[in-house]
């Protein structure tokens, strides 16, 4: 029994935008400053630099037929919140972030994938996908990752 | 004879985007006040509430080598125009809208697969075919459609 | 004694950007539905229409010589949340909201005068001045008032 | 040996946003003045009109282990502005472009192909994949290109 | 006899903005092309450039006790697009438009006057006052005029 | 002798943006961390946090009536990039600026005063005023300050 006329088979995207703020440093220790500076400019300030980060998680599923849902966006956005947002806002992503190996370069592509880790467990239990993660580190850099 | 130098069987997406703004309320008819608020929080108020939404129709096919078009984007704007705009624009999508069906939960991911269904016939009328259907309800919170 | 060099006496501008979404129509109950239609077009919906609104609160002050501030962001946000943002959010602009007189259209014009009237008392208790209020109805139309 | 826990693997999109601004129009030479007009409107003024062009370039790749990079985004901003911006910036796109093969209509379409085959190469030297061209012409309109 | 609580006697900004994209070049006929390269650089590109200009008219008055209008955001419109937009969209600035005179330099500061010329008569009529022409000519770069 | 129709006395506003990117903190030696803490919230993180500044500078003058310019904003852009661009960009506010003076809390409010002082003296060698600088710290934060 239908509720509506949509199609119970298809696959519908659905993306929610959170932001957050963080410090943070890209060098490797191993490295010789001149080196470090080299490949990385000024993103090797050894006092720190720092982003507003605008962060799009997409998942997608089929909408439920009473609802209209894949997902309620709300808890897509608590689970973000929960599991990204609370542990990198105001933070430095090379010291205080515990899902962040030390050691591991905090650009905007490994962060994609740590992301992705953190959020997909959760994802699953909400008969959703995760889809895509997008960060924004500038107006001009985003990188995005999509679980392959 | 070719007027130019472009492959002609490769595949460009073009993207146009239009604007409307609506009042709706997510409400299940079956269910009492409070599970409808458990659920839908403040999208249930009574009085209803609204968005500006901002539309993406992407369709796709190959450039023809003289004028360069997939398909005249005025062309596709027209269609957006006279079969979604006009229909959505300052409208009660509970209420005024000829093809969003009764008791279908105008939700973001709902709309993306009924806005395809009223622009898909009209696209392949132009030798493009229709690859997407993206909707924001807020900056926050979008929803896509790809027709599968 | 003086923390920096930043003169006491000078006067600095600082604004804060909330959100929320409201349903609303333009109708003068004494009209007639022609005249209604007439000056308001597609406003007068009796069905209701929506906006995702974009507001804006600026105040001036002298930043403290200690903490930088003319006043704390995180409290101007709250009052700004309390008075204005909790009340409209999700709502009925011309039904659900205590502090628009019923028959005051509920226009981007009288908006931001009656927000100004909810705002301006607590800001002054933060030794602040209430500056300006600017509210966006949509990407193409905003309104700004300055209390003069 | 591995300096941190991301997979080597994996592949990340890493997306670079630059911008130029051109005047051009489009016509078709064979054709009379009434029927460019027809078809292509206020954009075959002879006299020119113009846009300001929001180009995004995304590459794909494994992020490095030590450096977190798919390839430094820094590359990636030199190799877009040596051989596509340098070249289109406060340029006229029918006349003055000798990537753009004379009689080539510039449209949003055309432009993303011939951007990618300026840059395809240059990017394969740096270990990474062109994945996408995408090309604003206005906020309304943007083309995108995946090299199939 | 007062319809609500609005203070009649109070000023309240309204803006509406509007677009357009053009060719210009910059120019000086008196002066070698050396000299115009030194101070123009680019812009003065004889095959001329472009852009997508956005276009923000504020005008000021006292809301409508009835109708809480400042003026018909309509008629506003009406007025930018009639005496502005229709006479600048699509246009090469120093060779099409009756209003810039020939010589006037089309930058973004000459562009703000000569447009408040042309719409500050016809706000009049509508018992409101012009208050500011802001012009983008990109993103990084605006004008602003207030008549004085 | 006048070259064009646009009236030699009036006062036209320019305004062009830049971008830099920045950690701080907002911390008071005097204090105790708690104290810190609860007024500062999650700012007073000892290891830094950041942003990405976009900074906005209005000068007036009267436009030249031979070049159409206020100043040329290519020496607008000169100024603001060696005088602030340069100094701010990825460091830390905290540490590494000369103009900014330890113990000075760098929040946006401070800043734009700090700003001023570099830039005012600069702008008066072009003929031109300085009016505003307007500092946005994230998208819902920015200040002002006119000098006054």
């Amino acid at each position: 029994m239908q509720k509506n006329n949509v199609d119970t088979e298809i696959m519908v995207y659905l993306t929610r935008k959170e932001r957050f703020n963080a410090a943070h440093k890209l060098w490797v220790e191993e490295w010789s400053e001149e080196k470090n500076k080299a490949l990385f400019g000024k993103c090797s300030n050894k006092n720190w630099h720092g982003h507003n980060y605008d962060l799009y998680i997409t998942v997608k599923g089929t909408p439920d037929p009473t609802t209209g849902f894949i997902m309620n966006v709300k808890d897509l956005s608590k689970i973000i919140k929960e599991f990204v947002i609370d542990k990198l806002d105001h933070s430095n992503l090379n010291l205080d972030v515990e899902f962040i190996p030390k050691g591991t370069q905090p650009t905007t592509e490994n962060l994609v994938i740590l992301i992705w880790q953190q959020i997909a467990p959760h994802i699953q239990k909400h008969n959703a996908i995760l889809h895509c993660v997008k960060l924004y580190e500038t107006e001009n850099i985003y990188a995005e990752y999509f679980g392959e």
